[in-house]
């Protein structure tokens, strides 16, 4: 007999709108595995590690946008979900993590499966929930009802993210052979009716008269998703002279009027005079360029950052103002009030129209290696395909090469190497586009779990850039001097993916020039019941060759 | 240049004995990772996943018995590290993780890989220490070498366990071309003289009174490391009369003279009487059997517990004494104060050697599956081997198959599936000896990522126990009764260990039946230079099965 409480809980889920659980196998979370599994209106799967597990989570409410639940049963298993937690904090996305637990008399007597759960995801939750162990007084039942609103509510409430909430258990764990879980009881939902935040008039007034005083306003978009009315009005702002935008490959708002190519020139001081903004307007999360980054923050100029709420972080360390509303009704305010300088824009137009023109000859002049490769890839990526980018040299390289039409999605809450895998199988688990992972060896195989269940990802591609290395770090200056490089940053590895791709049956396709790479891409967006990995195989020290070749050559486009 | 107080920390590691480091890659804590590298008494080793990092250190720190050090970079790869602390805090194994961050005012403003590391490991270490972010002043050089004396100190105090040390690291992060790392330097060094518990003089006055009262006197050591002393004085003991032991397969204490088949009995309520103790003493951790812990509980005997401090878990929910001295000098007073009843103890004999003289004969009549085919193998697993057992079937079965001569380790801490092979292969990077790793697909595929790194695992030998599914699902009662088994507890998963063998380098052996078993057997200890696999294929359904049949049998005999 499972008891009424946990079935409630499921119910309510669904009631708010909840489609999709990630479950992991374990017996003390069986009545709340039954449960989501047994519900009409709840997709669950299973994955059996809870690493994985999470980020596949996080990776299915990075797209829909509506949190995801997860469940796993009592022990360790819950901390093999916090890297994902500490992902989707910081990238706030939604997610409800369901832990069970033993019952609070059971903690600490050498129990199996039993750790100190309550509140074991720290500082990266929105909160943290315990359940009730018992339900004998009514209030209980009120107080299971009330936190799993409180709990699913707070992981939507902007900023969003990852809430908690530790469910101990008592056997029996399995219902009975002939058991209805009865999901028509009436549960109450208390439901948020969101506002929208619009500045104050007199704020209005006040900003009206300051803004038309900067003659250099710079805006840069951080991580978000696509959002063409974002995107038109920032095309509108750079077309009338008003703002110049620069934008990474992660803020998914590039155009033909955007910066898109900065990387390759705002890293030179010979520029920064022509550059420098006078004022310095973001939204959004993070940005992936550290040449961008350490430009602003040396430019000293007054940041504001427009956010409907949460932290505002002071990421130019000129932060003087929190512009509380949303994006796109600043932006129209912006563009009422601003006064243009087709001048200031000009400026940047010219380095970026510099590159742009260059950078395709130079990449097809270049010797082999993972630069021209991602290039040569992309243009074979179709429009419609999402592209999940890992962590580190793989979105950088991305971020070089310019204005992208496909979302681009990049786990750069903690920017950790960990679970781009598992993230780009949840996106896969929630579209017929084709999704298009782009990683590095070392990320690829820290996450081989990621394929490790029995769900289709059949339109899945992923172009696996191998140097046997953390290739990054022969690219990076520090370590490449260090007689330790090999050992101990490289940390050089042997793997391919051709007997993984064996494993998991996917079709894999290995290309080491130009030409098997033509051949490896010809075929890789056709349809197919099964994932397909193309394998693009490398020498580290020949990239590092390749990145100063290219930098030296759109140098001199620079320059001349 | 690299900061005098990180080479101090690690010339202080090395004089208090610290000699093995597990790092991982990252650019944030190459300082440390240098001068783990570059100290001459430390050996250095990297692994590029934390998680399997984390259960590596784990599995040397709990071989040698002195703090393993692990460093891994600032951001979620501290996360990774979790689900081993949690099982190094519950095994009481001497950790010192060190991870490197962001200096304070750089966290939460949306830079790479930083996340809210400052007790990110919550309850679940000793200790945890944050490191001067600068050295401006002379007091916090003393600090610096306070907090690390400090933390070293508190991991080795028992109980033993994870202490944590998160360093604010700022650029430079790399040494200069020629710089030398002076380990040299005076560096103070806080020495622990260890002092041993004895029970004071009128506490044993008063218990050797109350002691000669008992006169069903039961032992359960809990899980611990071989201890020949401890060993011999149990067997005199229980020659004696004056208590029985029952030793489960991780108190490494089993013997002819001590009860190991206890878990084909003491579910049996008819013995119950017969066996049932006046009084239960423990020492050690946790045990595996859950009929005896029921078997236990139900008695509401009197229980004392014997540990030199630390919180004493209230296992059998009778604790009455806990008794702070080392087991060894308590079981000695034991020895000299209790009275004699053989009676009591033949009991108990009487149904281990029932049990004991036919299980052979009856495993060998048995179908063909993984008990069987266990037995088979421990008739050739060498009496050196140290044999690493993963959770949950694997020592289920050990448990089962009684007295073991070999070194028995399994995490049974938390008694998660994650980090088994790592931990194994900890095992094998302390010793020449061979090292024997038995587990089940699932937690063998779950930390595939134990095998990946560059570091010789020659005498690592695994006994691969494949039934393509959380097997335990099945055995036990309740989800064998759902619908959802299949998929969302046995988790079906079609990996074979053959591909990964290929990956990894190592050698191959397929067994699915008696004969292809005693195959693979054959050389399966002689030396070479790859580690071994030997997957032993076999049915779920079956295994079940075998699983019942051998307990009607072995039923049969106890009524004979």
């Amino acid at each position: 007999m499972i008891i009424q409480p946990i079935i409630d809980l499921v119910s309510l889920c669904a009631q708010k709108g909840i489609k999709n659980a990630i479950l992991s196998p374990g017996s003390r979370c069986a009545p709340i595995s039954l449960a989501f599994a047994r519900h009409p209106d709840i997709h669950a799967r299973t994955i059996p590690d809870e690493r994985s597990a999470a980020f596949i989570a996080m990776g299915m409410a990075q797209q829909i946008e509506k949190p995801v639940v997860l469940v796993c049963t009592s022990g360790s298993a819950a901390y093999n979900y916090a890297p994902a937690i500490a992902e989707a904090f910081f990238q706030q996305i939604p997610l409800v993590v369901i832990t069970a637990d033993r019952p609070p008399e059971w903690i600490d007597q050498w129990d199996g499966q039993t750790i100190r759960q309550t509140e074991i995801f720290g500082k990266h939750v929105k909160g943290s929930f315990t359940f009730p162990d018992s339900f004998d007084h009514r209030d209980k039942v009120w107080h299971a009802n009330r936190i799993t609103n409180e709990a699913i509510n707070l992981a939507s409430q902007f900023p969003a993210g990852p809430v908690h909430l530790n469910i101990p258990l008592r056997e029996p764990f399995y219902p009975e052979k002939e058991e209805i879980f009865d999901f028509n009881r009436e549960v109450r939902s208390m439901e948020p009716l969101k506002g929208t935040l619009q500045l104050l008039e007199d704020v209005k007034q006040k900003l009206s008269s300051i803004i038309s005083s900067y003659r250099r306003i710079l805006i840069v978009p951080g991580q978000q998703r696509p959002n063409s009315k974002i995107l038109q009005i920032l095309n509108e702002i750079s077309c009338e002279g008003i703002a110049v935008v620069v934008a990474d490959s992660i803020s998914n708002l590039q155009s033909e009027y955007t910066i898109n190519y900065h990387d390759h020139f705002i890293g030179n001081d010979q520029w920064v005079e022509n550059l420098k903004p006078d004022l310095i307007l973001s939204f959004g999360k993070s940005i992936i360029s550290k040449n961008l980054k350490l430009f602003l923050r040396k430019s000293k100029t007054e940041h504001w950052h427009i956010q409907p709420g949460g932290y505002t972080p002071d990421t130019f360390q000129s932060l003087e103002k929190n512009i509380e509303c949303h994006p796109l009704s600043f932006l129209q305010f912006l563009k009422e009030n601003a006064k243009s300088n087709f001048a200031y824009v000009q400026k940047w137009m010219e380095l970026e129209s510099r590159v742009k023109s260059r950078i395709t000859q130079i990449l097809e002049e270049a010797a082999f290696g993972e630069y021209k490769a991602l290039h040569n890839c992309f243009a074979k990526i179709p429009i419609q395909s999402k592209v999940h980018v890992a962590n580190s040299m793989a979105v950088r390289y991305v971020n070089f090469l310019g204005e992208r039409p496909q979302e681009i999605i990049c786990n750069r809450g903690t920017s950790g190497i960990d679970g781009s895998n598992s993230t780009a199988v949840g996106c896969n688990f929630t579209t017929k586009d084709p999704v298009t992972l782009i990683t590095g060896d070392m990320a690829f195989f820290y996450d081989r779990n990621a394929f490790w269940h029995n769900y289709p990802m059949n339109n899945l591609r992923i172009i696996l850039l191998n140097n046997h290395a953390g290739g990054i770090f022969r690219l990076i200056e520090g370590p490449a001097k260090q007689p330790e490089l090999e050992e101990f940053f490289e940390t050089r590895q042997r793997l391919s993916a051709g007997y993984l791709a064996m494993d998991f049956g996917f079709e894999y396709h290995l290309a080491n020039d130009e030409r098997s790479l033509e051949m490896g891409l010809k075929d890789f967006y056709n349809k197919s019941i099964h994932p397909k990995i193309l394998e693009i195989e490398t020498v580290s020290k020949n990239n590092a060759q390749v990145l100063q070749w290219v930098k030296q050559k759109i140098s001199e486009v620079l320059n001349s």
